[in-house]
């Protein structure tokens, strides 16, 4: 897995930003340096940051300004994700082991909320009340989202409405406001911040759908973990309910579920997975998908234009196209 | 268990303040409204609000600022209990279930996310950079005292030193910035709010001295937890430190200590809380509680005048002499 880097422009300032992602989580502590260092390393797209520096090109750009919310997102992104594995038991993550793997569940919390602390402490340097209200908020929404979705594993009675409302604040919330806190950091007017709000928000919507419905359709080189780990851990994706809505289909993938519930996900799911394949629910996933890039490409268009929007519009169109 | 009421003054500010608390963790979610709800529910002292009320008697005191300052700090202290109750695999707290116990780990986990976003939120609302820069670092401070912690369960060879940083990350720190916050959100000037931290520091630091002394020597209806529980996790306390600096009851305590962490703290400890008794090891660590005392009515001294400064000095007086 590797970063996004179809945007030579920011290639530059995006490695300084790499630079101070490893700058801001070293400290005192060796064994918190250790943790953080090893999520750091495992790498990820950063595309929370790419999305600030983006936004901030539409109003001053000053990448030392910048770098005040383009971290402390990348880092909130990182602190949710090590406390996820907890939650999900996961070992691996991006082809790595995981904190709560190599380390304990008890270090993987800490560490998490170690990170959490380090990202509000960048971020309180810039001294803008506005950026700390839309993170605390924001981490506020990821919380009861993260409680959710314990709640709904292996829940196979919820509704699109309800995994659209899950997604939107594990994934689309943070990637909305990193565009929005981008432009906020560089001064720009509130309309184009909410325009890139709104962008954020969508392509952030696709985005997930599309890594789920990659979990069913990928393979292990290009997703970095076996795929079906969804369907293991009970995680119900959009095209697991589109296909339970499948009258035929209903009463087998059901009891596929319960099989792989009773067994706690340590069974073969290929089955699963070929029931839902061979329903309309891949297809109706990315047609929902493509209805959110729409939007995003609705919002784009309301925007002044720059440079940046060309590259703001090939990331919307790359979205649903990936395959890692 | 009950809250400090030994401040008339402020008896009717603090209601205020617990109603507030109450509707601070108020949200959409049901199981999180129900999580936190039994957190508040479960009492405490509340000793952070009425620090901060105090600290804002040293400028111009207004509840409707200071809230946004005493709601935040007793969320966190609250979020950091939870995650603790995480780690120390704690059944109870102040009498009640807690939350690991009566939910589970993961719902824990996610409560204490909650519960810090949700402070953050709160703190957000007021607009003032500097405190933002104070809690951040301050949770960052604290996550690293937890993590130290972990590492040194059990850990016989540790120094007062080495002690002495850890309450202070644990709790010195927070009581220290609610002083400071509650008289910074007042509008005081920046050295009257140093010297409150000063005084909340070396308060803190023997608060939580005082709370090891009575982990040992007190009695379960006076704590509410059953004595000794600090031997069985192993948390090396101040007293247990010096107690081993006793030549002659060195071998015996650390044999006694191995015994308790070969059956994971599931035996008796008196034996082990006699020999402490038996050192030297209460009256150093009391003097040392008192050495902080001093230097908390040494910093109170040069505060200006006013009613709160002898409710402070109360306080100061009424800490090590606690039995609650």
């Amino acid at each position: 897995m590797k970063r996004l880097d179809i945007f030579g422009l920011l290639r530059k300032d995006m490695n300084y930003i790499e630079d101070e992602l490893f700058r801001s989580i070293k400290g005192e502590h060796e064994l918190l340096n250790e943790t953080s260092m090893h999520l750091l390393k495992a790498g990820g797209k950063r595309l929370r940051p790419v999305f600030v520096l983006m936004g901030g090109k539409f109003g001053n750009y000053d990448l030392e300004k910048l770098k005040h919310v383009a971290v402390p997102l990348e880092l909130i992104h990182m602190a949710s994700l090590v406390h996820d594995d907890v939650i999900d038991d996961a070992d691996t993550r991006r082809g790595q082991l995981t904190v709560k793997s190599k380390w304990d569940n008890r270090i993987a919390m800490y560490t998490g909320d170690y990170i959490y602390a380090r990202a509000l402490m960048i971020a309180a340097e810039l001294g803008n009340p506005l950026i700390h209200q839309v993170l605390s908020k924001a981490m506020v929404e990821m919380s009861i989202g993260e409680m959710e979705q314990i709640r709904d594993f292996f829940n196979t009675e919820q509704s699109v409405r309800r995994y659209l409302l899950r997604i939107r604040r594990k994934t689309a919330l943070l990637i909305a406001i990193s565009c929005q806190l981008g432009a906020v950091a560089a001064e720009s007017d509130p309309k184009t911040a909410n325009l890139l709000y709104r962008y954020g928000y969508n392509v952030g919507m696709a985005f997930q759908i599309q890594d789920d419905l990659l979990d069913l359709c990928g393979t292990e080189k290009q997703i970095g973990k076996p795929p079906g780990s969804d369907m293991r851990q009970g995680n119900i994706t959009l095209p697991v309910i589109y296909a339970l809505q499948d009258e035929e289909l209903q009463g087998p993938l059901l009891r596929e579920i319960s099989y792989i519930r009773e067994r706690n996900g340590e069974c073969d799911v290929t089955g699963a997975i070929k029931m839902i394949k061979a329903s309309q629910g891949i297809a109706r996933a990315e047609e929902l998908a493509d209805r959110y890039i729409k939007k995003a490409l609705d919002a784009l268009e309301r925007l002044p234009e720059n440079r940046t929007k060309k590259n703001l519009r090939d990331i919307a169109h790359f979205v649903t196209k990936r395959s890692y």
